[in-house]
This record gives C-alpha cells, structure tokens and sequence, in this order.
C-alpha cells in the first residue's frame, strides 16, 4: 500500500516533537518535511534530542513547507488562524494543534483567548478533533482541531455520565493536576527546574480557558481549577460531580462507563479494589495514547457525590495522539496505526 | 530560667524524629529521654539521620521512659487509648499524637477507626491540639491530642469562612493531595520509590477519617478526597466551596482571613497577584510551623464559588510542630519558642 | 511467515514485565505463557499495570510454563542455574537473565556470588548476550545469558577505547549512577520513596559483581563504584581513564568510537558542542534500547585523562532490550525487530 | 550585648536569599539593609517566599546601601572586584560571595575567569572564607571571599588525606554532582523543569573552575568532572584517589579524618556499617551548614584506592553558611552562632 505523505509547519516545539515520535514510526504516513522559523537547516535530533538515531530529517525554512496529504500546523493561538485558511488549499487535510479551530462559536473565542477570530468562515466545517466525542465528524474532515490537554481528561471522565444523564442537577468541580510540559519549551520563569521542582501549586484558581472545550463536548458546566505540579508529562483531572440527591449505585457508573468506552482503543476503565495501581495515575501512561478513567460513588445521608477521574499524558492523547488518531479516522487508515506504544512501568 | 523536662515514647518513626528535631533546639526544653521498641540502645541518630552532631542521646527501651514535666506519645492509632492514662499520672501533661484523642465524641471514634474507644473517660478532658482553634482551652490543659495533618491543612483553609458565616447553605468539596512521609516509616509495596515517585494517585476517593475532625472543629461538612503525590512533605488542601448564590467580593474574603490569622503567628496569607509563588506550596512550607492559606472567589452568572487552600508540612504544623505549639501554650511558654525554623527557598 | 513462539518463567517483577512489553508488539514472536508462583491465575496487567489493554494473559503457575521455541527465564540469581539446564530441553532456545551464565569462568562466579555454580557443565557453551561484543557467537547460540546493567553501560563505554588499545597502561575508574528499579520490585526499607525520593548515595563503594562482566568483555580492570539516585530507570556510567602519558586528541577517538559504532543500531554516539542536551542522559534513553556514548580528551601538562560515558535504561538496554535483540539475532530475525520504540522528549 | 549590623549588596539572588535566611535568626547580628537593583521597593518576601512572615524588610537601590559592621557582597564573577574596594572603607569587614577574591595568584585567576584581576592589591590580605583550612587567618580579616560549592566538598573530602600525606605519588579523580540551585535564579533553556527534572548529565567533562580552589587549599591536582541531577540543594563530591601502591587500612583513613575534624562543629564523619543512611548524602544536609564526610579502602592485589566522599548544601555550607562561618570568627562571635538549623529527614 502506498503510503500518504505528512508535513508539519512549526515543529520545533514539544508538540512537533511528538507529532514525530508518532509519525516516524507510523506504518501507512511518511514524513517529508517539518519546518522550523527558528531551527532550519538544523538537523531535527538537535531540538528533539530523543529522534536522534530514529530521522535524518533537518528542519526546513517555514517558507518551504513541502506538499502533503496531511499538514500539522503547530503554531501557537491567535496566530493559527491567520495560517490555516492557505494551508487548506488543493485538498489537503489539515490538523491544527492550537487552540483557533476548537471552539465552534466564534463569540466563546473571542472571550476565552482575547481576540476575534478571523478565520470564523471556516469554524463550520472544522471538526474537534478527539474521536471519542465526534468520531463521524472526523471521518473525511477537512479541518481538524487538536485538542486541550486538559480539557481533553476532563471530557472523557465526564462524557459516560453526561450521556447517562447523571449530570442532570448536579454542580461539577474540576480540580486539575498538570505537568510543566504542559507550558511549552519557551523559556520563563516560574518553569525552572529550581522553582518548579516538587512545586504544587494552583496556578488557575478559577477559571481555565479549556472550560470551554469541556461545555462544548459535554454540556457539563464545571467549575475548575488548575494546579501544576511535579511531574513533566500528565494530566490527571479529578473531577466531583456533586448530585441533587443520592449518588447511584457503582453498578449504575459501571454501566455508564462500560457502555461508552468498551469499544474505545484507547480509554481504560481502571478499577481495581486493591493494590498500588488501582486507579489512574499520569505517571503509568506517559508516553502512550491511552486515557484512563475511573469512578466512585460517594454514598451518605444527604445529597451524594461521584467522583470521577481521568489521566492521561499531555502530549499525546491530549495533543499530539489525538492529532493523529483523528488523521487516521479523517483518512480511514485503522484507527490504531502508529498509536501502539504501551507505557512504561515502573517509571 | 530552669528548662521544662519532656521525653518521647516511641520515638523512632517520623513523628518522634521531628518532635526532636524541634526540642533539641527549644530555649525551654531540655529532652530527658526517648524510647523505643524496636532501635532500643541504638543512637538516636541512626533511625534520625539528620540528628547527628545534635544530639548524643541513644533510644531507651520502653519501660525506662524518665519522668518528665511533659510526655510525648508516638504509639499507633488504637493503641494510645490503652497508654495514655498511665502517662498522665502525676501531673504530667501528655501530648498524644495518635488520633485516639482527637475526637470528643467516642461514637465517631468508633465509626472511623473501627473500634470501642477504652479511655473514652478522658475525652472530655481532651483538647484538640490546634491553637489555632482551640488555644484558651489549651491553656492549662493535662491532655492535648495531636492533629491530622490533612485535617489541619482544610481546618485552616476553612475555619475563617466558617467564622464568617460564609460555608452556610454551601457544599464543600476538598480535594487534598499529600506526601508520601504521611504513610509513615513502616515499609510497603506502595510506597517503594518505583512504584511512587512521580505518581498521582487517588487514595482516598469518597472518605477519609479526617473528615471528622475539619467537622468538629469547624462545623463544616466536607465531601473529601485524598490523593498522593510526589512529595515527600506537605500537604495541600484545595476546598471548592459551592455557594448557593453569588460569590462575595474578594473584600469581604480578606476580611474573614484577616480577623482570624492576623495575629497568628504561623499562619500566613499567601496571596499575590503575580509571580511564581503567588500562593500556598508545601514544598515551600517543609521544615517550618507555617501553614499558607489563600483564597479566590469565582464569580459569574449562576451560583458561584471560593476557592481557598492551604499548605503545610505534614511533619511539622500537621503533627510535630502543633504538638509543641500547644505545649508551649500548655505550659505558658512563649507560642513560638523551638519554632522559629524558616522554610527554604529554592528546594 | 509464521511467528516463533516465546514463554516466560518467572514474570512479575520488572524484568518480566519488560519482556512483555517488548515482545507483545514484536512482530515476529508471539507470547504464550507466562508464569507467577505469587501470581497465578491474576491477569498480567495487576503486576504490570502499563499491560491493561495490550494483552489478556493471565499469569500461569509455574509447573505450567508452555512449550515454546524462546524461553525467557527470569528467576533469580543462584536459582536460575537450577533451572536452566531443564528448560533448554528438547533444543529450546534459553535466554537466561539472572547472572548464573554471565561469567565463563566458575571460580570467578563462586568469587562474586558467593556459591558455586551447580551447572558450570553449561558455562562453556553460554553466550554473554551483548551482541555489541558477542554477535557471532549469539547467532545459533541454545544458552544466552542476561547483562548487568551497570556492567553494559561501563561496556559501551569502554569498548571503542579497548579496542584501540587506548586503555593499555592506564588505570579506569568507573563512577556508576543507577535508578531505583535496578534494585527489582522487591519491598524494602532504603527503597521507600520517603527515604530515596532525591536521595544520591554511594552504595557500592569500593567493589561491584558487574566488574566482573566488564573484565571478562574488553579486558579492562577497573575502580568501580555506584551510587544509587533519583531516578527509577536509567543507569549513567562515567569511566575515567588515567592515562600514563597525554591523552590522544579527540580525531583519534572519535574514529575509535566510529569504528566501533557506526554500524550498531542501538548505540549513539551523542557528543554536541553546545545546547543542553549535548552529552548522554539517562533519563532520555528510558524505556528504549538505545544506548548513549560520549567521549572527552583532558590535555594538560601532565598525565591526560579520558571522560567516556554511556546511558542507558537498566531495565530495556541492561536487560530486557538486549535480551530480545540476542533472541532476534539467535533465530535470525531481524536484529531490531520489537526495539523500535523511540524515547520520550520532554520527559 | 549589643548585636553587630550587617548588610547585603545585590540579595535579590539564591546567595542574598539564604544570608538572610542565616542573619534573620541570628542571634549577635541585626540586618540593616539589603539591596537590589531589579526588584528596589519590593518586600523582600516577593523575591524571597520563604522569607514571609521572617521579616518586613523591602529591597533598598543599590545606591542605598546603609553603613554597617559587615557588608556580604553578592555581586557575580568579575564585577565584585570593581566593588569591593570601596566597600571596605572605613573599617567595615566586607564577605564577597563571589570568586573574585579567592584565588591568591591573580594569573591564576586570569586563566580560570577570563579576565585580568582588576584589583589584585587586594588579593594578599584577602582570606578564603573556608573555617575548616582558614580558621586563624579569618580571625580579624578585613576581606574574606566565599567559596566555590564544589570546591568546598572536595576540600572537605580532601584535606584529611592532604594533611596525613595521602595523597603523595596518587592521582585524583573528582566525580562531583550538583544541584539545579548552583546555576543561580537567572532563567535558562537547560533549567527548564521539563528538560532538567530527573536529567543526570556532564555539564563539565574535563575542566572546572573550582579545582583552582582545590589546588590553593588542599595541594592536590585533581581530575575534575562535573554533572547536573536532580535536586534542587545539593553537591555530591567524590574522590577516587588512585594510590601508586596498597591502600591504607581503615584505621589509618580513620584516625586522619578524626584528627581533622573531630573537633569541627560542622563536618560530620558519616560512617555507618550498615542501614539505608551509612554514607554522605546531599539530600540529607539541605538547609544545614553541616558537611557530612565518609571514606573507603579498596583493597585487591595492585595498586589500591581510596574513595572520599562529602557531601553539602550548595547554598549553604557552599556558600552563604560558611560565609556567615567566616564572619562569626572574623568578629570574634561564637562560632556557631546562627547556624544551628538541623536538617530534615524524611525530606
């Protein structure tokens, strides 16, 4: 079979390396080139040391982004916009990793990142890009959106409930843990290892601009809080649904939970009675494309709780896999193609 | 001025290490003498690492605790019932870190720990060893309780909006996360560094017994859940108020923590509008007495929210540290004395 | 083409946790058993959480390990070599990754373990499993055993440098630095998160068993001593050779290191003149079998010195990983087969 | 008695940070001012978190420098010898942390730093700030330097062998790792969380500007090797020393590290048989100004070794702590005075 050809514009950053990682080991996509404003002509293991051994691709001058089946634009929020709409051109697929073609009500844009949107032509035909939530839409889009990192945990501990109605009446807390991965590669402050080691810290008391994503995919309004904290890659989003009157019984969450996810490649129910390992941990996914979920009913005399949660790693299910588990879907290739890898225990 | 005497029983694990710690350098405490079980006739420094060249003392064996103006009690949780009235013979003032005298009502004893309370006749004599919310009764007391350490961090992120009338009507979710030293010293399969380090685990899900204890001293009832994380100190309380109607103003807010912690000398408000520390961490808290707290209120159209954390070293404010704050107390020291450590910065 | 089958003696602890996360996407074998005396009848993903959702195998009680054309044994030292000699039955080919058949010569086994070896009658035709420097021989080999992990890396370290005689006169010392999972799944008190979380300890000061396996595969002797760090995979070598006269410049051991190298498909040479990641790291080989070897000239007046280094993951590269690469290379699959897995950056 | 004030020239740094953590606490020393050029006007606790609640202190300019008994310059590399001489005026006793004034020889200093000694008058009545190689000269210096952290725990581990003759006909390898602190505040791509947290490389393979300080204090040439871990606090020497002939036995490496430090309040010789904390380990003295000291005979048939180890807090003992050292004994207070802090374990 021959295989489709990918690009990827702006691949020096954490999410470009990814999206390499994938696709360099992915069997129906080769890549011809990735373009860097700031690294071209250098050799791609240079920013992303861990390629070295597996590309002897160098980055290319933003300007010569080669033709392909397939581009990623990983350019940052506000500025996607204005580069997409060319990118489109001849037929192309085309994924974007920012945030500009997530949110399909251009007045939620404008109110979460600050600016209007200038592409707002194209937010009709743009598809969010997690399979989980639209995995129709996905199949033959043209425009895919990537997906927040948190936002994306937070959807798929919600999503079971949300479609069994058991968010009806309740009001819902999202307290998030995120990785300094999750900030980029840029340089700042706050991100140095002597600052940030072992730091806890809530970053985003109340409000979090992928809230929006979270309404968008579920219905659910949350109230959520961000905390980075020590770990590189991960998200773990713990979620507290809290209920009108009794929580139901687990068998009923089972269900619910069961009935969303046991055809899902990628989501894992974990829930063990016992042991170390007996919920999700960010740490036990890292490097792969699985989302783990769980659940717990809180029972007691008054009006319950059910506390779900869902960890997964920043950058691949909540970037960079997702990315190309919706081109494998956009362009029928099997779902799981170059998605393989199993996380590392212990680690 | 003659130095009170105070000795230590069970004094190997992580607890009794900090009460020495924090007494060998106290200006009015002179420790007389700590046993223990199992290191008996060892230095002190060889379960203490970092009390070598601070003390010279070797444990005792536990029939040769010495007399003293105060004891310590380091023994387990249900077992302190059956130990403590025999240490109070005589006058002494007994410091009971266990949870055997943390709760006043023996029922809830029983309900959270799983067995009759057998001294249940010196609960009403016992004061919760917190000065921050019980210090006239502390005063003078004969038997102080230590505190839970994810307890004290959600009492004092609560106990001011409780004060101020601002927890009525509303729901309380309180999502903790906690080092991994809150286990103790003994060894277990969960705890090895391969299997923890860096992990994010929820470990309590919908109960935790300290729940008992943020609801007796401060009224509130709390939906909790408890995760570790990769710390060795600290815990971090995150409390989601759920308000019934509107947020109050952030004023209003500063008002309620100013009234309760202005003269508190271990409690500091933490809350900056920029910067990297710009709230509570407990990285930044380990070693010291302090306890952070802060606090955010989310407005917006529906019922709104306050968020307000809290910090502390689970070793010290959440244990060591408020057993000989109440000491001090107790015996009509200066509040500070032996707990002038300041925290360390970067760590 | 029809897939070899492969089974696994012993594999719930990490080693065996490796081999079936490498062989479960291994295109050429196909795993059909595993055995647990602690763990029979659970499934594998209960001892191997990172395994839930890549395979269903339930762990098979010892006496039931299945017919297979790879046996994969993993018990421990001093107890394989009572085992091995059963499974290698009926032309089986047995990859032993204890250290009972790492050492050719049985006096230096007794030396270094502290018993004699029970089946030295197989010392003669065992393959030390490094294909690095016994490819040939592991081709068509029926015995292969496993490789230290600290050994492997002061290896690669060292080869190029014994092969181009640059270490004739010279006296080496190896400071070695080795994660907490090299010291195996098994509970105990210096490996609890709360005692080695950051610790860097000197735990072999003086002597190491792995000195005998770096002596036996380039003929060095060394000064070898470990630390144990915060890390829980990944093992960094940094040998330095003292040299009896000026050290070569670094044209000579670039072509030292080159020659060896350029052809192996495992081993980077990682030697950057600038950036931050210019030198071998551990922590950016995890959970691939890649290993990184860098290499620096001390000129001065006097007697020179050589810095070489090599990282690799002690679980992947020091076990399991070369394990699976001298299996494809015995049966004659290609040598990189299951071995794709790329390194995460960040991480 | 009446304290003694002291004031610190540019403290917005790490080295500023831990003075004042030292000073506020001190018991013959009031603080009197501290300046910065970047954050003037702020409180002290924006740069400085731990500090809050510690002091009311803002950041002075730099011109606004009050008159005090002592002046701690923490101006960096190369601008502190423009400074100095005019801050010794009148009589003060000036500290300057940097390197300026460390080397006796100012061609030494040239080679190592780059530039010529612009103020090399001073450099005869300049005293190393080290107690433990410098007490009698320190006793009413008018200039004393700081000193280099990773020269201070090779000293350490050195001076013993130095002084009973040791290390004659020997060659030394130092192997030494250090902390992310050591870097200073500034922000850098290679301090980045995300690509230094867990990283364990060689940031300097051949050559470091400490082993000059290693030369002047101790006699020894020294192989010096450098690498970065994973921990914020923390330097981790260790010397192999290859010897021409047999190693000394225990007895002798003992009765030469007793008679130099027994009666040193702030070196401890760590030295157990057996346990998880039998050597020096830097995760065990962060905060403190204790260095923690060990040695190891290795003993075999050629020529032997002996392995020495310390281990310190960068900031500390490396830095602000035996600056504080020196300037007790320089003005004749106790030696000890404001550096009682004990470590934490666990930490």
């Amino acid at each position: 079979m021959t295989r489709r050809t990918a690009a990827i514009l702006g691949g020096s950053g954490y999410t470009g390396g990814e999206l390499l990682r994938l696709l360099l080991r992915h069997p129906g996509i080769e890549v011809v080139g990735v373009t860097s404003q700031g690294h071209a002509g250098e050799p791609v293991h240079r920013a992303h040391p861990n390629l070295r051994g597996a590309t002897t691709l160098d980055f290319l001058p933003r300007d010569k982004l080669p033709d392909a089946d397939v581009i990623f634009s990983c350019t940052p929020h506000t500025e996607a916009m204005a580069v997409v709409p060319n990118l489109m051109r001849d037929g192309r697929v085309v994924v974007d990793l920012s945030a500009d073609f997530r949110l399909r009500d251009p007045a939620a844009y404008e109110r979460w990142y600050g600016t209007p949107h200038t592409a707002a032509h194209l937010l009709p035909e743009a598809v969010y890009g997690l399979p989980e939530t639209r995995r129709a839409a996905v199949k033959g889009a043209r425009l895919i959106s990537g997906v927040g990192c948190f936002a994306t945990a937070t959807n798929l501990a919600l999503l079971p409930l949300a479609r069994a109605g058991l968010l009806e009446g309740a009001r819902v807390v999202v307290d998030g843990k995120i990785g300094s991965s999750a900030a980029g590669a840029e340089v700042n402050a706050a991100g140095m290892h002597s600052e940030r080691s072992r730091s806890h810290r809530l970053y985003a008391a109340t409000s979090h601009r992928h809230a929006a994503e979270v309404e968008q995919e579920t219905g659910a309004r949350v109230h959520a809080s961000v905390h980075t904290v020590e770990l590189v890659r991960g998200v773990l989003s713990t979620c507290h649904i809290l209920l009108p009157g009794p929580a139901p019984d687990e068998k009923t969450l089972w269900k619910a939970y069961r009935a969303q996810y046991q055809d899902e490649p990628f989501v894992r129910i974990v829930k063990e009675r016992a042991g170390t390992h007996r919920g999700p941990d960010p740490n036990l996914v890292a490097g792969s494309n699985f989302a783990d979920v769980s659940f717990h009913a809180e029972a007691g005399d008054g009006p319950g709780r059910i506390v779900a949660t869902c960890a997964l790693d920043n950058l691949v299910k909540g970037a960079a896999g997702s990315a190309v588990q919706s081109m494998n879907v956009a362009l029928g290739l099997p779902e799981t193609d170059g998605l393989g890898q199993i996380p590392l225990h212990p680690v």
